[in-house]
This record gives C-alpha cells, sequence and structure tokens, in this order.
C-alpha cells in the first residue's frame, strides 16, 4: 500500500493543473491516496501556504506532503525534498516548507531535486507541480528512498521563511494580520496568552468583546478568540473582519 | 472495507479547511472512501445546504453523510448524529438534516455529541467539522455502533427546518425561489403537476414558455421547466433566471 | 479492479453536480479512482474544455474520460462514446471531445447513447452528466465491452470541432487566443518553432522579451514562451497578459 499524499497549491480549480498533478501521481502510484489540502492560495502568496500547510499537516496521516506557491519556477531557485520525523515534505525552496518543517522538529535530510531521476522529461520551464514534484511524491509514496530522489543538501542551506514578529509597545502587543480565510477571519501572530486579562481589548482604536465563539458577539460584532489552530484571531459575527478593520496583509493591529 | 463518507460544507476551497476534514477522516479511517458533495454552499444558508443534500443524497452510496452550515458553531445548538434507513447523517442539529432525512423516512434514532469519546480533544469553538463531525463519520464509517457516538436523544427534540409554503391565489400559484444554482437557474417549492395546462406560463408579470431543456427556447429567453430534481425551475437559456427576474432566496414567484 | 475515470465539465464547484455524478459512480463502480480534472471550463466554452482535455489526458493514467460541456443538452445532439487506443471517451457529440480523439489517433469505435441500457432512467432533460455519462463510464470502468453501451456510430458522423487557423501575413505570424488560464496566460495556436530567430518579438505592436519562464523578465513584464503543453504563450511575470493585452478567446495576436 502506497503511502498518502497531500497537496497544496496557488493554482486554483479553474484550470486542469490540479487534475494533471492527480493523473501523473495515479501513473506512478495507483493505490496512494491524494487528499487536497488547499489549492486556493492566494498567487504567489508564500507565506499563506507556508502557514496553510503548517496548521493543517498535524491533522492528517503521515506521508508524502507536496506544496507548490512558486513564482520563481524555472529560475535558478532549487526544488527540494525533505524527511521531517515521519512526514516528507516536496516542493520549492523559497521557504514554503520551513514552518511546517519547523513545526514538525526540523529538517533531518533534504534532497536537492534538480537532477532527480524521477522527473518528467522533458521538465517544462513553468510546470514544476507536474513535472518535478508530483513524480517525485510519487516515488515517494511508493517507498523509494528519499536518499534516491537527487543530491544531498545541507538543511542549513535551505531558504528561510521570514516572519514579521509581534513585540510589545508599553502594555499594548503590536500583532500582524497573518493571514485571512474565506470569510475575512484574521489570523494574528500571537496567542491569547499574550494578552492581558479582560472581557474587551482595544483592537485597532475600536472596542472589541472578547470571546470562545461567533455567536458570543451580535451579529455584525467584533470578536477577538482564540482560532482553531491556537493563534489569536479577530471576526465579525456573519461579517468579515478584513473589511472591518480595512487590513492587508502583514498590517499592524495594536491590542491594549 | 470502510463505507463512503460524503461531505457537504460551506467552507468553500480557498482555505485548508476541507482538506483538514480529509485528512482527519483518512487518520481514523484510512479505507473510507471520500465524496465531495459541495463545499460551496453559501455561507450559513443552511436551507441552501439542506436541499443540495437532499437532492444528492438518492445518488450516493449508503454511507455516512457530514453536512456541516453551521452559524452557531461552539453555542448552545448540539451536535447530532441521526440513522434514517440506511444511511448515518452527521451535522449540527439546526434543520440542515431534516430535509434528507425525512426524504429518507424518518429519523430511527438519535444521538447528541456533546460527549462523544470520539471527538478530536481539545475541541475547538470554531472548527466542528474537525474536531466532531469528521472524527465522529470516520468511526461510523469503521463500522462503529450508532449509539457510541454520544448521548440517547429523542428524535422529536431535533430542530426542523422550517420552509415557505407555496399556495394559490384563484388560479395562480405562489411559489417561492428555494435555491438558485451558478448558472442563476431558480428552484421553485413546486411541482409541474402544480401547474395549469399550456405551452406558456405568466410569471412574475411576464410570459414564459414551458418547455424540457434550455435549447427549447432562443438564447436570452426564460423558460419554466422541471428540474433534475424533478422541481419546477426557471431559467434563461445561456443566462440567469435570477438575475433576469430579480430574485432573492425566498422571494414570491407568481405563476398564472 | 475498475480502471480509472477522469472528469471534466463547466458545473463549477458551487453546487451539488459534481458530487452527484461521483455518488453515481460510487454505487456503479466503487473501485474505481475518480480524478476530478477540472470543472472551471467556462460555461458552455466547449473549445476551452477540448483543449484542456486534450493537454491533461497523455498525463492520466489510462482510462474513462468523461467530458461534459453541454450547451445542447436534452435537445437532439447525441450522446457518445468513444475508443481511441487505450482510452474511452465518453460525452456530448459536440466537438468537445475531438481534439483529444485525434490526439490519441483517431476514433477506432464510436456508439450512440440515446439506447444505452446503462442510463439512469427517468433520464432528466438537463443533467446527463449525471443521468447518461457518469452511470455509462462507470459501466465501461468495471470492463464491460463498449459495444454494449448503445448503437453503433460511424466515427466519421462525429460532429467536429472547429478551431481557428493560424497564418502568415508576409513575415509576421498571426495566432489566435486559444485559452486564458487562471493567471491570464494566453495561449496560442502556434509552436516557437513557428517563431523567427531573436530575443525579442514584437506582439500587438509591443516589444516582448523571449524567455523560458516567468522570472525572466521584471515583474509586470510581458513574456513569449513555450507554455508547459509546448504551445506558444504569453504571460505576465505576476500579472495578466490577458488583461495586459485586452484580450478575448479567438482574438488575432500578431507576432513579427
Amino acid at each position: 500500500m502506497a503511502a498518502t499524499v497531500t497537496l497544496l497549491t496557488d493554482y486554483g480549480l479553474t484550470d486542469e493543473y490540479v487534475g494533471v498533478c492527480h493523473g501523473v501521481i495515479a501513473r506512478i502510484a495507483p493505490d496512494a491516496r491524494v487528499i487536497d489540502l488547499t489549492h486556493g492560495v492566494p498567487r504567489h502568496a508564500i507565506r499563506s501556504g507556508a502557514l496553510a500547510l503548517r496548521r493543517a499537516l498535524p491533522f492528517t496521516p503521515p506521508g508524502v506532503h507536496v506544496a507548490v506557491v512558486d513564482p520563481g519556477v524555472g529560475g535558478p531557485r532549487r526544488g527540494v525534498a525533505l524527511r521531517c520525523a515521519d512526514r516528507l515534505l516536496v516542493g520549492p525552496d523559497n521557504g514554503l516548507l520551513m514552518p511546517a518543517a519547523e513545526h514538525l522538529g526540523g529538517v533531518e535530510e533534504a534532497v536537492d531535486l534538480a537532477t532527480s531521476p524521477w522527473l518528467l522529461e522533458p521538465v517544462s520551464a513553468t510546470f514544476h507541480g507536474r513535472d518535478v514534484f508530483a513524480p517525485v511524491a510519487a516515488h515517494l509514496a511508493l517507498g523509494e528512498p528519499l536518499a534516491d530522489a537527487g543530491e544531498p543538501l545541507a538543511p542549513e542551506h535551505l531558504v528561510p521563511l521570514v516572519l514579521p514578529e509581534p513585540h510589545r509597545e508599553g502594555v499594548a502587543l503590536v500583532a500582524h494580520a497573518l493571514a485571512f480565510d474565506t470569510y475575512g477571519n484574521v489570523l494574528l501572530d500571537a496567542a491569547v496568552g499574550d494578552l492581558p486579562a479582560g472581557e474587551r481589548a482595544e483592537v485597532a482604536g475600536r472596542w472589541v468583546a472578547r470571546g470562545r465563539t461567533f455567536g458570543d458577539v451580535p451579529d455584525g460584532e467584533l470578536l477577538l478568540y482564540e482560532d482553531s489552530s491556537g493563534a489569536l484571531a479577530l471576526a465579525v459575527n456573519g461579517g468579515s473582519a478584513r473589511d472591518e478593520l480595512d487590513l492587508r496583509l502583514d498590517d499592524e493591529v495594536r491590542i491594549a
């Protein structure tokens, strides 16, 4: 029985790109179970994809985890496959895989895929999901050794992902809008434990109720809560906190 | 062999929420076949989700059927699992499951999931798809007894779904716009048999042709027809009946 | 073990239509692996669907390949199943299947599904994906003979797909915008070999760099390149060539 393969990309579902990756995997590893984590990562948003991968992985079976958000496809950036505990991560070496890798305890073994024997030749310059990452993942799902996937690479040479850092200004906590979900909920780079005690907080100059879930505030009201990934988050019950606070990615959110 | 699990939610496919539910199921019931019925139910539209579930279920294999459209997540509303003939339905107790349950002949056994031994702990306040409904469905797909899923609940205590009722005004039939599909076709809460005989009908004050399929009227023209679920419906050939008639959910549609 | 079934439609993922097709297949052929190639073909865009099918098929396992982009559903157009080398294609006889069939070497055997014993009765007038194409595909995936799917049909009676033809005007190549992907990349009906030598080309009156991949030009700049399907294509690094050049389907693109 082949391992589980998960896919996370910014390909969207309008074109046949995702279906083609499924096809490539099925030709090589017909028994592999393939789970689509999401293909709705905003285009080229490496950090959004990296954080979604980190949030999702603890809930999937161990296996081979492909992620492709790849503005540098076909250029000098490396394609890599990494071993982290009982997982194998496959994707571009642009930071995308690193938060998940660190969450899993760090990279134990890394391979550069440039000369992998498993590439789909001729390798296109613009679709490495099909020609590099899917076939490599399928061979790994069959149980072929990671060392056979390409040339060894020292893990310390992998490209890190830079994230903004929350900080204190006096009593205030200055966090950042790390990600938005489809409902307009805002994920912050802080935890509930970072907050002072109290039932309300001042967020971006407005008083906001603290609660557990959306229904704890009236329809249309702002809520500060612990999201299902354990991070501090902002929501509007039945609405969009992103729109309500007019936030963009990385914007500072001041909480006091 | 585990049973089939179907999923229907309003999570959308932009985030990793659906993928995470697949992961949770695969960890518990690796052999279960999971079918996505749709994740495009409009946010919080319990009735749209309930009707889509009722329309879809007769065409799926018997199994475990999860539905999550859940504006009250984390609040006092119950999570439930229901037996209806050869099917098990899992989701919030907010009416979402009831049209499908009635279509299957009614609820024979109901369980409150609040103290289920199968919950993914710690249960988050905002993502019961992951922490409650997916793991319960996976255990049921393995063939574990429904009675083990939680505390017994009298079916008559389940929250019903209130639907508008079509009625007659003289010779006219007053139906409602129950649902729209992605093409702008309008599903009504009436059947072709409710109509008077004739090749045309007056709908919202306009003469509309009756026919079997879209091509029975010229491009851009309105059509009154029996939709693939057996309901009376309105379409525009190559266009959108919703836009053409400027309809919103529940709007009355007068047919004479 | 049942064969692989692939699906490509313009149904979108907002409604339960695709999930219902999966359900129908799973009831008849529970062991079939089903791969969604895409359901995001623009509504009624037969040619876009036909080209996506042709691009995707070489990367999938041989099997049964369903495609439904079907503005004439329920009207006089035929439903058909075709044998092409080691593949079976199933869908409406409106040209949708023909580019893939030709790419596979042509149609060796064709069957008209009008009187197929495998239809889901009563056949609706508007949802042949559910009532005709999915059940026929599932029976074929079980290994039942194509000849049993309906009445034999001479392949030369199949409806062809008309595509625009690129041509020369003096030294210039006049190609057409055959398809757009979700990023706004523009697929042309010409190959890199059709171009004169050189590092730049004049496209629609503008100088455009030639390159291998998006990063070969600065952010926001136009690029002429060989796309992953081997066709000549236009992109904007980090942007949309369709928007930049204000192109619609079939528009002429003059390259000199």
